[in-house]
């Protein structure tokens, strides 16, 4: 039981070294333009891109440091999680570091006093250190906690510097949310199949997600950051409803929140179906959705803003007499629980990004009305002369076996 | 398709009012003590502990707010969530409330401005306001912007004043406990069963999790809030990696942490699976902590500590030269991602919390080595007069077939 990483190669290594270093070269250069000493990655998604780091040790502090010179970044965590560091990251000895155990949920330490250490040792103390507010896992406590700890530091947010050094995906990045969309298409296949009348919806979550993670075309499925998303009935006018202990019905409305994820990549998709014969009200606004979504999906090009393809499809949902307040779709790609989302840009009316090639976006027309909801979403990359929709599977309302 | 909570009762229904009137009640009675004229509760599991409210939402911010006064705590989220807040809880109109959903995501706006309305409208903007400083989900930014947004309020550190009073559970909770107990034992012979060589990991995953998620004796499944931890070889010196593109081979050892969850509420369990002839290394470890754990088991009582726990379990490991520097386990109930622990008691030797019955813990005897691991756990609650084990599987390492 020798310890090697050989027979299990990770996500970090499949992409080879240059990759790696592209992406801390430009980090640096975000960090050299706002003068950081330092910057404490604490986003799950944020690490993986930077190291490769892949373990569920997100309910604990950790973080990555990255320092303006140096090749790699310093790793710090529990010490029962540094084996997984080395196992999942090319990091050295020299980059991985541990605060001790008897910091962990403990009513004296806290593991960001292990965090104080590290910058002090790097000699950050008393610079500009960067700091993702706003990220998940980083808590309020997190960050009194190190603020206390560096009195002659001075601190500047940080929260989307390296989600924006994410935007662009690399060709090695796109081909895996490729994989990541077949996987997607094929779970949303598995619940057109299996939700029908008298079938438990448990029953139908369990299949949705063995297929999330057998994968497709011998490729293994990794798990997505949100669990099926398959509210029914009226559950449907909540956009974050899980499962529930009930049989299908005829006459039942489903929506299909799913995602494919392939070593962290994630390519959502989103569909409703209707057992039996859609009611008009359900069948017209799906109908204008997949106007609108074709019409978002026309004016996406490298060039074109963010505002302006959600004014597209927003001139079709007013000529037909509906509103949509929430976003139409955000940035997507690597991801961890809670969110799949990057959090950078939105298509909304106030995002005036510029879409460029390698951008990838969710598109995701969710219409919550007051007592039901019809989704309709892709995922799909910007092309160099338009969009490339990476998820395929029938854009419509799917209609199921009514009983 | 009117919007009617019947057909899909909700967790939150099925306690009946009683429960979460003493739920509230025993909250309201430490904030009484601590002098807070508000409590802002944004832990997942702490929202639905005290308002039932149930949704994939905790990735934007969200809270319940509770006043010494009043009967119902109010719901803060976002407006595309509150149907499910008026779908899970028993929550009134004047208790659901939305900030604006541009504040979502935004450069210029933050939820938490939302949230700072609130409290001014309840008259808590110059009081004391108790917030979950160490809870996820409640970000740093979201932190300064509270503090900022409240100039006159002061602020107390209520991170586990809602996680302590869900540490006794009620008879019914207890019952929800066993129920996952019996999912996670369903869970676990599916992995037993499953796992041999030439079967990929992630066929494993899949069927581990189809098997959590279809539940057992007719009660639905609910997602636990860890996915299967079911590392392999190497693999499983590290506590938290997850599966990986690979096929089982004879000589592997695999460690299983998984849980079933029942309504929230979960009964981890762990077991170490190897494929073939255990080596002797592997075996003797084996040994020892079954008979570490069958100590700690037969030390728990009313009116024992923590401390004696795990000292019981440290005094069979010293006396056989092995050392574990990680707790022996923790408080466990209700779970969202990525904790399904309730991060108040644990069983480790600085721990000096006494055991009282309905306590309930995850038991986790978990020996990361240099290079290997092996895992061994139970879920159990403290009865009348010593433990009752909820989980139910062969204690010792399990053994597959080696192909």
């Amino acid at each position: 039981m020798a310890m090697s990483g050989e027979s299990v190669a990770s996500a970090a290594r499949s992409f080879g070294d240059g990759e790696f270093e592209a992406r801390l070269r430009r980090v640096r250069a975000t960090m050299g333009e706002r003068d950081l000493a330092a910057l404490v990655v604490s986003d799950p998604a944020n690490m993986y891109y930077l190291s490769g780091y892949d373990g569920w040790s997100f309910y604990v502090p950790q973080a990555l440091v990255v320092t303006p010179e140096g090749t790699l970044p310093f790793w710090i965590g529990r010490p029962q999680d540094a084996n997984g560091a080395r196992l999942t990251t090319n990091l050295d000895e020299e980059h991985i570091r541990c605060y001790p155990e008897s910091y962990v949920q403990s009513s004296d330490h806290h593991p960001v006093d292990g965090l104080v250490e590290l910058l002090c040792e790097l000699g950050c103390d008393s610079g500009r250190v960067g700091v993702e507010m706003d990220a998940y896992y980083f808590t309020a406590a997190s960050w009194e906690r190190l603020r206390g700890g560096l009195p002659r530091a001075s601190f500047s947010d940080a929260t989307l510097l390296v989600s924006w050094c994410r935007f662009v995906k690399s060709p090695a990045e796109l081909d895996l949310m490729r994989q990541a969309a077949k996987v997607a298409a094929r779970a949303m296949a598995t619940a057109h199949e299996v939700i029908k009348p008298g079938v438990r919806e448990c029953e139908a979550a369990a299949r949705i997600t063995a297929a999330q993670f057998e994968g497709v075309d011998g490729v293994a499925g990794d798990y997505p950051a949100i669990i099926p998303l398959i509210p029914s009935r009226e559950r449907t006018a909540a956009s974050h409803l899980t499962w529930v202990d009930r049989r299908y019905t005829a006459g039942d409305v489903v929506n299909l929140e799913l995602s494919g994820c392939v070593r962290r990549y994630h390519a959502p998709l989103a569909r409703t179906l209707f057992l039996g014969d859609p009611p008009a009200v359900l069948a017209d606004l799906a109908k204008v959705v997949e106007e609108g979504v074709g019409a978002a999906l026309e004016a996406i090009r490298p060039g074109a803003t963010c505002s302006a393809v959600e004014a597209a499809w927003r001139s079709v949902l007013t000529r037909h007499g509906y509103r949509k307040e929430s976003r139409l779709g955000y940035s997507v790609g690597i991801g961890y629980p809670p969110d799949w989302g990057e959090h950078t840009a939105s298509l909304r009316q106030e995002d005036t990004t510029v879409l460029v090639p390698g951008a990838t976006f969710h598109l995701m027309a969710g219409m919550w009305m007051e007592d039901h909801g019809f989704e309709l979403s892709e995922t799909l990359a910007v092309s160099e002369d338009g969009a490339e929709v990476l998820t395929s599977y029938p854009r419509r309302l799917l209609v199921g076996d009514g009983g």
